[in-house]
């Protein structure tokens, strides 16, 4: 090695194949964009961007598996039966070389030990089941920070409803966790879903709605902010008069993205995409994160499209996914 | 003794006569699927486990007596007036050879202490009665983990009622107290009781829904977990879709008690189930035994039918379930 | 089963072969000794007895093993290099039918895990090194009663040296961990080992002293006490006038056991008596059991004398002691 | 890559080419031995043994700079200025490929932050220095388990001196800092440096003393142990009657390490050997390396012999050195 | 200025008007060196370097008035009896144009309120007195990081007496108070000043000790550190051997002061010196500025060479120190 190799050189010894000066680099670009947290919290966003096939590209593909919660075990796992052994999630985001796996209290604590260090974990820290119907829906707290930092997480996560009428009691409780978190080195993902009683159901993915909830997210302190796909959609009367005015573009997919991320504190706080449903055609998810990717995206969060088929498939899938982000596909 | 003798073995001098190599090695086997606890919990899974008629198989029947609370005293009590005597039902446990008992904070503290180290005790920490009726109810707390220990006991167990409009505020509870209880060693039980406003009568034991419930408390990180017998009934529209599609069989009671058991983390958290009300026929009580352990079911939870009669023909009935779950009987 | 049968013949069922409601009745009554514990404190000193080969007899065996932190390792272990891994212990202790295993925080952290819920655990709260010698010595502590439940301890166990010029110290640590224990359910042992400026050599073994320091052992709370076997010697002038004029009995080992039993509340604390070094004859430790069973002792506790032979030896040597607190051998 | 692929080669996605499923292996291996830690334990030290060149090995070179501190900044930085700067030694350990940076709470202040998430880190809570020499040396301590968790460390570090009339108070200080650093999820490394009035200088590095130390540390819970390396000397008399009657080879460096290996727990510990000072030849490092290695050793600290010289001769050194442990060196 | 300018005037000093780009950017960048910490504290560092005359230019003069706690108000106040009135000081830190006031509790508590928010303020948080000599010297914490953010302060100050049998004791209590004081965005000031019977009087201020004491509060974790000015003297035999194989230059007091800004982190913490006793001539106290400048010194903590004179001969000597500073003077 040459003697005056730089930080970057080094740190690519236990770095995967791909990570170059240049990859180092954009990853402490993004750390700086978060000048007022310590360097634990700095750390945690940097193992999950430093891990898998992603690693130092400062995009990002997480595996989250909450589905059994919020849907139900058969609706969730019947199709791939593998998905009800909590071990075969995180087994699936190392192999698949995903950045990190997210997963309730219980799915964590029976698949945590066994890979322990082996892939950066999410706690969610909230959750919701489907059993009792509520218009204004609210995730209950099933786990804590205590959690997270015995269970070896590097980041908490956390979902809000803005739209519903216990948007505020989401928001209060985030804060709090929020603060404990950061205060303790962990990252703070935000999964911002709209939906609740102030809101249509098409408004749940109108753009100027899922722009406004990434925009909440982030002045809740996120990190890392995770939202829905938006459509063309507006849903309020005062948002397009100004859409219209100012002719924002938000006709295709990716500049819908790049709108959102623009919401997203100019691009300076990472926000990544939920892929939703399962679809029937993978080139459908493939094309999702090609729009993420050019919309300035910073990646995807794929549950049911990746646990809800065979393993051989997600991995080939999720694989397709991170090289359109890696720029190897086009 | 062969001095060459194994742990197993020596195992032995303390164990069951029944105890074998094979039987350590399944006790074992079921603590390592919880790698995130510490050996305080594990020594008292294990404990419960490893004692009375069923100790070192990996099933268990346990004695719950919280009707007092749940029903009123007549309603549970006046068809065996012995059962009125809080010292019956320890007795009546450990002459059974039950591997726990679990009662209300009142209950363990006037018949734990005659008894001390007799039997493991479960303290379960909510309670509800009928004197006020909601649809959407919520049981109180009335019981802690510091009563726990101070009253020897080897595990809490705690009531969720999923479907409930209240359920979230009991899935934050029991994220508190079942943090505060696996921090000192005590397992976690979680009673997972479909019921509330989201739900109808007959939902309350749907398949889909008692599956959905069992999963639940696994993902709130429960040790062990008690639900009712599913019947063939599916409630959630969007369940019978997957159950349909994907023909999941749930014709008999043993492939029900299969499919709660697969989806309480594909088997690896322990799963039993109650007998409900009191039977007309013993022969009934059995069969459910039958069907629980041919499913793959962990045990019987038994309250009604065994303190609702007579203490030798209750010893009668458990040790017939008991032969079912050991293998000793048909 | 006869359906009058006491809980004495029901614990029979998950109890040794040998356990007769004589022996149920025997631990019953050394609870009753102990009335201002709460049932937990009582069902870990319930465990203890019921556990092993001398389970229900009301007498013990326990293994300790903390000679590595108190005279290291080579000198510990070299003569039985098995004993160097953690696990060798706890494995020795279970295969003999001991009623405890007791050890500091490494050795439990590193052997409590394999076999939780295998065997009664001791956590030892303070220990000493031989690199600093004192005139007048202190145990460091070492654990914490939060680390015995973690761990699973039925008990914690803590060292105090009478005559020394910082026994004081000792013995308001173990006030304030007694204290904290005795709310959490655990029992509390004192090995209570006079040493230090107050004291002649000889003075440490000596009678009048042995049974005093039983005596404060009890006084401080403690559930179970550990001394040295006592010689004829007596130690300090002012007790010697007594033991002359009231004659008491101190000619042979079964009588200064008796005054030592005696002098430890009449009876009413379980004291039982440590081997001390390597032994050259099987048979010495043996007749010691036998002075401390006829002296009316609860036992002994054997470290050296068991781990630094085979374990085959060690065994069987265990064995040949327990069978004489069993009274199977004379 | 193949659908097929385990989590071993899944892994390999984010760890360095060179490591393999055995190398996997070897780290869960390792980590089965600490069975009562939690996920956040066992994800740290994997992180540790994941880094760098020894990534997968089991094997470990740690950088520590604490010596500003303890032996003033000349006598440590004059040599080479460039490690006045706190910034030289983290890029120095990752340029190098270490497996983690150990130092003192300014130094990771100063370091931390630019470098975040791009090596594993280790806050020194203890430090001593020498503007006042004492017989019985102790050190202060001068972080927190806080400060550990906002400087996103992988482990605290801490320093007892055995030997020294204050070596208890460390014990207890360690003892309350490594529970609550257990707790939290990070590891302990235990720095065991016997020293003071209970020792000759020659004792300090004493084969028995040298092994009684990491014993000691592997008492107090650590996970890593740190010793000097032994040297022939047998210091306390009641050890050398143990060693010669047990003819304990001692005679070559490899010997020793492996006797201190085993002292500790079995070598079901980690422990490493430190340089010590400033060596004249690199080939005495390398050497002990290779003794380090051939004794069974887990790998090195290696401070002055790295900082104390030009970068570029340090990563030569440092590299040789691992590829000793690594094994692609003789 | 002329010397009688009201506090509104001193204050313009560190208004816009004076800072320039290229200041803003000096201030800037030395806040880039403390990245660990949150905005709070580098607010307030940037609050103490854009005050008063030489706001912007990265040095600082600051005004330290606990000298009647220490030495007695006669000594401390009689030479200049309008320093007996607390708001005296404050007066002259405003009007002289420095950039923070440093006090012990009462001092700040008569003082702070008159002049809110019209200087930073600086609470010293511990203190000693001559009234009982100690030969190992220990000061004791008068102030709370509590009492700090009451008064409004910008930093606490703290004393170490490196060299002192008690300097462990201190080390503990800044590493507790520094750690409460970022968490809530106060500056950390160390006084270091070597005394106690591990040094000489001659070795106070030996340059080897002064670079060391520098040092120790730099990884103690202080932003700002304050010593002594050193001498030529070299103490410790051991430092000897390195200064002198080096050739480090320390024969100036330019060379020694770089020798330790360079022992601080290489000059990447604020370390300024204290001018000492009441000097003679205005003119030594000037050089002395020079030669901190020269050597790359950030500043001076000037305080019996002001406030033991009249206000206006005082503050013409710290502006005349303040021109050397900001290069208006040569």
């Amino acid at each position: 090695m040459n003697p005056n190799a730089t930080v970057a050189e080094g740190r690519a010894a236990g770095a995967p194949a791909g990570a170059t000066r240049g990859a180092q680099t954009r990853v402490r670009e993004i750390l700086s964009w978060y000048g007022s947290d310590n360097p634990g919290c700095k750390a945690n966003l940097a193992r999950m961007m430093n891990h898998g096939i992603l690693a130092g590209t400062g995009r990002m593909v997480i595996l989250p598996v909450d589905q059994g919660f919020e849907h139900g075990p058969a609706r969730s796992f019947a199709l791939n039966p593998a998905g009800y052994d909590p071990r075969y999630h995180v087994e699936l985001a190392i192999e698949s070389g995903c950045n990190a796996y997210a997963a309730p209290l219980g799915f964590l604590e029976a698949g945590a030990a066994p890979y322990a260090g082996e892939i950066p974990l999410i706690l969610k820290l909230n959750n919701h089941d489907v059993l009792h119907d509520e218009k204004d829906p609210i995730s209950s707290v099933t786990g804590s920070v205590a959690d997270a930092l015995r269970l070896g997480c590097a980041a908490i996560g956390f979902t809000i409803y803005p739209g519903s009428a216990n948007a505020g009691r989401m928001y209060e409780q985030i804060q709090a966790l929020g603060d404990e978190a950061k205060r303790v080195g962990l990252a703070v993902v935000i999964w911002s879903y709209p939906r609740g009683s102030g809101l249509s159901k098409d408004g749940e993915t109108a753009i100027d709605v899922v722009a406004y909830a990434a925009h909440i997210a982030a002045q809740l302190g996120a990190h890392v902010i995770k939202v829905k796909l938006p459509t063309e959609h507006i849903e309020q009367e005062e948002a397009r008069k100004v859409y219209e005015k100012m002719a924002i573009p938000v006709g295709t997919l990716a500049e819908r993205v790049r709108h959102v991320v623009q919401s997203t504190f100019d691009g300076r706080r990472i926000v990544i995409f939920s892929g939703g449903a399962m679809k029937g055609q993978d080139e459908e998810v493939v094309n999702e994160a090609r729009a993420i990717r050019d919309g300035g995206g910073f990646g995807s969060i794929i549950g049911r499209n990746s646990f809800q088929r065979k393993k051989p498939e997600a991995i080939l899938l999720l694989k397709r996914i991170m090289a359109v982000y890696s720029g190897t596909a086009p």
